[in-house]
């Protein structure tokens, strides 16, 4: 197995993406995943196999708090522990593992290292989701076929844009004035193009203005969690909370996948 | 190489699919193999590499008792021995392994193992295929993307159709009266299901009665060759053979396959 | 990485695909290599691989002497050296390795091992391809899902055409008259097919002789640089320069393939 940061929590996916009674599989750290919600409005995440015959257990039944497996109908509880066996007694081999799980901010936070350590206080502040009303957020997944960690790679320096998107929104932070610095365990990065020509995609932002200061942020926090901020006003105009826009990017590693550095030669 | 049982007879086809003068190519157990069938009606197997330039020996043409490489025209008989060599002298390199080959019960059976050990006496006794008029009788392939070994684990317990076939075969078996067995080398398991609610599937047979006594049996012998034994009457009639049909599901690895234990995690 | 040699020329390309500030990519014996054209119409070969974030330099510009990576700007001069950094200075980490590259018999040479060695006298002459007029020449590729060196196992031995293509080329060349030669680190090979019925790919050639002599020969050179010779002259009559054709195979190996005998079982 690939060294994965497993102290931490990771998107599993989105609260309304499972109601009462749905499940979903999600692969993250190569280790196979089962998330269903309980009667009581609870999550659930167990690892997504029966340690009867091995089948996918999301490829069986929630029925109230158990979910069964569709193989040989074998049903396990919250705990993880088996609850129902058709065929016999339940002996304690009959689990499988259970990680802590949370939602909030909109997410659904999974916590597959050490349990004693899952303490919820370390899910990312994200209150900007909250603060936002629902018909101005979007959301999806970007299923990537490449190392998770080459997309922070990506984000963490947008100077890239000047290069690889130069009709759109490039052509000013490889010029514009940018301060790095670590914040506890947070990295993040501005920039400020000040008095700028206006890349293509701000120019709606403002209002035919000819020159603008365009303000771009980018928040890091391990292992993958990045929020990138971007503010365009008229050049010499102050910036108010109302011109920020912010969009979080979470990469969650689901299988292993080499970085070009590991290739050969 | 994975660990195969290598000292045993495997299916690699149905007699009727090689006449005099055919072959068919096969991999079982990851060795490529080429049948043919020479002028005596009898069959060759060989490993399907010619030793001068590794062509696949199927790939060339059969005459008489000779198959001869598509390549470069080397002929080879029934003991894999060169017997014809357009191009030079016949050295004792140029030969191929040939493999101890029997057809019984409309099977080819191959021993891929020690040839000193390949006794036709070993072959299952299939005797109730021989017994079916050929009308009677139906067979094909299923090709499966999975280790080999899943598949006697799903039919040695029926209990499974309860489960993913509940619409159709499923509804009886958790509950039937079950007995496991060995039998020398054989694995027996029979499920008794007395005045039972007939499953869709079995209703035809019953010609309408409203329950059933259903008589399933598996038996296996190594390394993956199982009869399944079925048989349904209307509740408390007695059962004769004729109510018994047999299906033989003849598991042959090709290729590497691994299991769900074996993979990451 | 597998055993490829080194120290000889490679075939990249054919000059006349890079105009002056064009580029092409190609991978030889697993390295990713960039080629462009300077102003001055000679040749740069480099690792097709920016040491700053790892993006292939052929997914960039050429701009005068210099390849600009197209993730952040950086440019790379024909010495491999960075020679313009838009964020910072320029360390001397960032460089990538340049290879010695010749143009030769219209084909790009590149030299894949010691730089010290690379001598352009060690190009195989093939000035037969200079003396032919271009509208009498043709070229292409032929990218080949296989070991390269089968390909030379292909070609050394020309009875296979015999077997393997009866009805156009073959049937005279297992029992033609062969000589095997070594000439210093050429490897030669003549048929002499006297008096033959010619076949079909001949006839034209012979304008209706029923009977040829026909003469075919191979040269190849390490690593994998053949040269195929063939005339057909009505039978008797003899050979003259123009009745000769010639056909160069060059098998350039591109990512590591198995050997038949490098298999399983």
């Amino acid at each position: 197995m690939t060294n994965y940061l497993m102290n931490t929590w990771y998107q599993a996916g989105f609260a309304d993406e499972i109601a009462v009674g749905d499940k979903l599989a999600r692969t993250i750290c190569e280790i196979p995943l089962l998330f269903y919600r309980r009667s009581d409005g609870c999550l659930t995440a167990l690892v997504d196999r029966c340690p009867h015959r091995f089948a996918p257990l999301s490829a069986g039944k929630v029925d109230g708090d158990t979910i069964f497996c569709g193989y040989h109908g074998l049903g396990f509880g919250a705990d993880g522990k088996c609850n129902h066996n058709p065929h016999g007694p339940i002996v304690s081999a009959l689990a499988v593992r259970s990680f802590p799980v949370a939602e909030r901010h909109t997410i659904i936070w999974v916590w597959l290292g050490d349990p004693e350590k899952a303490d919820a206080a370390l899910i990312p502040d994200l209150s900007y989701i909250d603060e936002t009303p629902p018909q101005a957020r979007t959301c999806g997944y970007m299923p990537t076929a490449a190392n998770y960690q080459l997309l922070s790679d990506n984000i963490l320096d947008l100077s890239h844009a000047d290069y690889l998107h130069p009709d759109t929104l490039g052509g000013i932070n490889t010029t514009a004035k940018s301060n790095s610095r670590l914040e506890g365990d947070t990295v993040v990065v501005d920039w400020l193009a000040e008095n700028c020509d206006p890349p293509q995609a701000f120019r709606a932002t403002i209002h035919g203005a000819n020159r603008a200061d365009i303000w771009t942020q980018v928040v890091w926090q391990a292992p993958a969690l990045m929020t990138l901020g971007v503010a365009a006003v008229p050049a010499k105009q102050p910036r108010k909370w109302e011109d920020e826009g912010y969009t979080l990017h979470n990469m969650v590693p689901e299988t292993r996948a080499l970085l070009p550095w590991q290739r050969a030669s």
